[in-house]
């Protein structure tokens, strides 16, 4: 489907389902960028579960979202439960205006819901000549270490920063082996997923997409990767007022209430400390970039870099839907 | 050795190596304190590493340290090559005050070395009721994702937070599978490492502490750890003014020049978004803890638990050096 083309369908199905035009193209774009960045698990596949929470009145169509200024680097927005894109949007907006004022933009939300890849966000203020981290919790994928039971979403690290050239450094990476979005797409799409990132739920290893989301996915580095789940759930959801600690709700099946998930955005000025950071990351990615080469390595990249060739690459071509994800779409719009 | 005796003994090295009485005190505890929570590959076996230096004339004993103040939040420190505990822990009592009195506390040291354990400053943050992270960089030890030579330090990722009891939740995790120091203090020992955390320069496995230290550690989690390593090179080196991208001298056996490692700390307050922050977090804690256990695990602990039960079963206890360390240090001591 041709971008312009699915950038409206997106648009109308969330103005038909209660969305303000404003709040419809901020999902649109967040959505769009997905597929553009190629990772269709948080894209198109992603809008019927958001169009079901709406109906089942846990995602508010037309929120009432509260924006308290705490100092003039702090903010702190009450989203209201609207559509995770929404208040994520407005506080990484917020955290960059914040940091052009004062040098640093610490933005916490609340109440909010699943806002698509932190790297979109991250990538937003590198562009503007700020370093960024960005946090989001998610509902349990992850056992603590020496649990038996989930608890900690795949609670990404996202780190941004400009590079002097037009591809920002985005390190956005999840703390569980695989992504969980990958896994719910094997499912849609009846595929296989490998093995060693998952367990089932008796704990034995699996490669079907349905038991592994039944189970447990494998954090990374043991109970390092533990350690910074649990780092992300405090940072987003026990330090912003968000659900924590294994209460925020499966966006797909559990519609017993909001999923009130918590955002941290941690934005700076890249000249904060030194006026030549320009040249200083071009140096720093110059060099490691001409380091000796593995086997078969033809190019080391930086974080980011490849998700940017992606898009530019898909930007000009037809966006390809898989045809059963594209019947739901499609029927979402007739509703 | 009693601890009282072991802290003198340390005092006066650093005193006979040219340091002040405070900054040899301040070098005395953070080097204790790696003992006592038994990191002892960041505790006594290093004081020779550090007055070689000094004797090398690459760390500065008497410092001319600057701290330039940016705004009410935001600090930067030249260490003027100082031992790295120093700059570090001006740095962290300079983050806490700022945001003591505005919520946020961002500083940033260049111009320093090897400042010991991350954990050590991230936990004075939490006991006075702040979250903070630490950042720093270090000697080339892992390869970046696709290169077959080292650049990226061990680069450790720092995390702590109150926890509403007298241990904080300190996350002090390096992004290589193994400590550098533990493989140093192996060598020292004349033990073995575990096979699978290292390559010689062959690109072979490894098991031998020295092949290891001349060959290649391995990141955790593969690109992932690449990227949090590049990540932590940037935050520590690039925007601080710091030495970066492979440039920080091997403390053991580069005496070309000053290491000029970086520092950074983020420090915040608590409650900052939230009044029952306390509350919160030891609702997170207990709920996480009354999860069903794996065989075997008798109990889930939250990162720096371990470590703070370790210092307190070692604080009344005789500090066990070994022999071989135990001379060198005596010998610095008449020196």
């Amino acid at each position: 489907m041709k971008q312009a083309k699915l950038f409206k369908l997106i648009t109308n199905i969330f103005k038909k389902h209660g969305l303000s035009t404003k709040h419809s193209i901020i999902c649109s774009k967040a959505i769009l960028n997905a597929e553009l960045v190629g990772a269709p698990s948080h894209g198109v596949s992603r809008i019927a579960s958001y169009c079901n929470r709406i109906k089942n009145k846990v995602i508010n169509a037309k929120p009432n979202i509260k924006i308290k200024k705490i100092s003039s680097s702090v903010t702190h927005i009450d989203a209201d439960n609207a559509v995770g894109f929404i208040g994520a949007d407005l506080a990484i907006n917020k955290a960059i205006q914040n940091a052009q004022r004062t040098g640093i933009g610490f933005v916490a939300v609340k109440n909010s819901g699943h806002y698509g890849l932190s790297g979109y966000y991250a990538e937003k203020a590198a562009k503007k000549g700020m370093v960024a981290f960005c946090f989001t919790n998610a509902p349990p994928a992850i056992a603590p270490y020496g649990a038996k039971k989930t608890l900690f979403g795949t609670n990404p690290i996202c780190f941004a920063a400009p590079t002097g050239s037009k591809v920002p450094f985005v390190l956005d990476t999840s703390v569980s082996k695989i992504n969980r979005g990958k896994i719910r797409r094997a499912e849609q799409l009846k595929k296989k997923i490998p093995f060693g990132v998952a367990l089932d739920k008796f704990g034995k290893p699996t490669n079907d997409p349905k038991k592994a989301l039944d189970g447990i996915q494998l954090p990374i580095a043991e109970y390092r990767g533990s350690g910074l789940a649990w780092m992300i759930d405090i940072l987003s959801g026990v330090l912003t007022g968000g659900n924590h600690s294994g209460k925020v709700k499966d966006p797909f099946d559990d519609f017993s209430g909001p999923q009130n998930i918590g955002h941290m955005f941690i934005v700076f000025k890249s000249n904060l400390f030194v006026k030549n950071y320009n040249k200083r990351i071009k140096e720093n990615i110059k060099r490691i970039k001409k380091l000796p080469k593995l086997k078969g390595v033809k190019k080391i990249y930086f974080p980011g870099e490849n998700k940017s060739e992606r898009f530019r690459k898909n930007f000009n071509k037809n966006i390809n839907i898989p045809k059963n994800i594209l019947t739901i779409v499609n029927n979402l719009n007739k509703s």
